[in-house]
């Protein structure tokens, strides 16, 4: 088993918006090398979330509104957390969103539905904000695995690279 | 480390409706005879759901009344994504209701509570869709593993089996 | 590949609760030896939730009245589920809040953000209730399970502590 880590970073103008990070989180798993497993993204922070949905800016416009309805920015006064602060909303939106994806990689590749697609949603931005992607799972097939560990102790073993190499 | 992959198919005749999966996933957990992991089951479209709840009737009445409530179809022309398509509500409803589980696997079953059931919400039916089970974890205990290791690379090693096989 | 699994308890006197559990995971993580990997954390009954987010008491207050306009317990009959039960508002709580959460483990600690914590979420207290702690990932770099291997069968080999021992 194999693990790998990376923090993604996110500094956004506006105080919400979502952002589409699927092409940093393939280059994260093409980077750790690992073929079968499965990748976990979280938000670090807990006014933000990651969440799996459409690409789609018709759609991203009406979860703007539908969040802001169920859980309003306005009156900041309505929050007992805020005091000196003014996001307990984003804590809120984030719960309905989520904070963490967790996706399926098989043969190298992120298991996905024809429109599937990773989202960074940032409910209170103008600071810089961090995203974790985790990796665990296999890079190498159970013979190679072998041989290398073999090689390592004989190291006049002949090693001979594997199928899945 | 041993890995696992199975699509599941469902076409629901109506527009929602709640199904209960534990038993695909069940069955799954079975063929891929890992013992100790993980398995995540996810939709792999994003107008659906996989979450864990109440096998109850009566509940799946009030969560379809609620979800109505929360994120409602109607007025179809009231959301922008809903430009030659009406499913906006159902991107709403699969993300309070969640894309994906992750259940603990332990001594070869699924590790649950008394009533924990996997459910596929469907927000947008009367198509084919699709619902990825991916199973991680240990198949056999260390010792069975590196005797098979060891007997493939010294075919005439007398295999012995473990204690877990 | 290593596993843990790990019940807690918890029984609120009160119909609802917020009560940080990242000191209990932690503990297991500290007991499981496991440096890298995955922590899956999870209610094991239908009317709570485990979640991550701010240990701010104002926060929690929040939460209470914000989940309680989302989904009221009263009136309790206008549910179809509360037959005998009065509890159907807090399988619609769960699901805003999530049943699990799933963290990354890194160099033996729970990789989280500055301010990230564990929370069980009760919706439905007044009696025992349980949440599950699995453990999967790496308790010692390759080399050092090789040897530990290699020593299994020949009780002779010189075992030497590797690095990440």
């Amino acid at each position: 088993m194999k693990s790998y880590r990376k923090e993604l970073f996110f500094e956004v103008p506006t105080r919400r918006a979502f952002i589409n990070i699927t092409p940093q989180v393939e280059a994260c798993l093409m980077e750790s090398g690992i073929r079968e497993g499965l990748v976990l993204v979280n938000a670090m922070h807990i006014t933000a979330s990651v969440f799996i949905n459409d690409d789609e800016s018709g759609l991203h416009h009406d979860y703007e509104l539908w969040l802001e309805k169920i859980a309003p920015h306005e009156p900041v006064s309505g929050y007992r957390h805020n005091l000196g602060e003014d996001n307990a909303d984003a804590h809120m939106k984030r719960q309905v969103m989520g904070r963490e994806s967790v996706v399926a990689i098989t043969d190298g590749r992120l298991d996905f539905g024809t429109w599937e697609q990773i989202f960074y949603g940032e409910f209170d931005g103008r600071r810089r904000k961090r995203v974790l992607v985790k990796i665990i799972g296999l890079s190498f097939n159970r013979i190679s695995c072998l041989q290398l560990s073999v090689t390592a102790l004989y190291p006049g073993w002949r090693q001979v690279p594997g199928p899945g190499v």
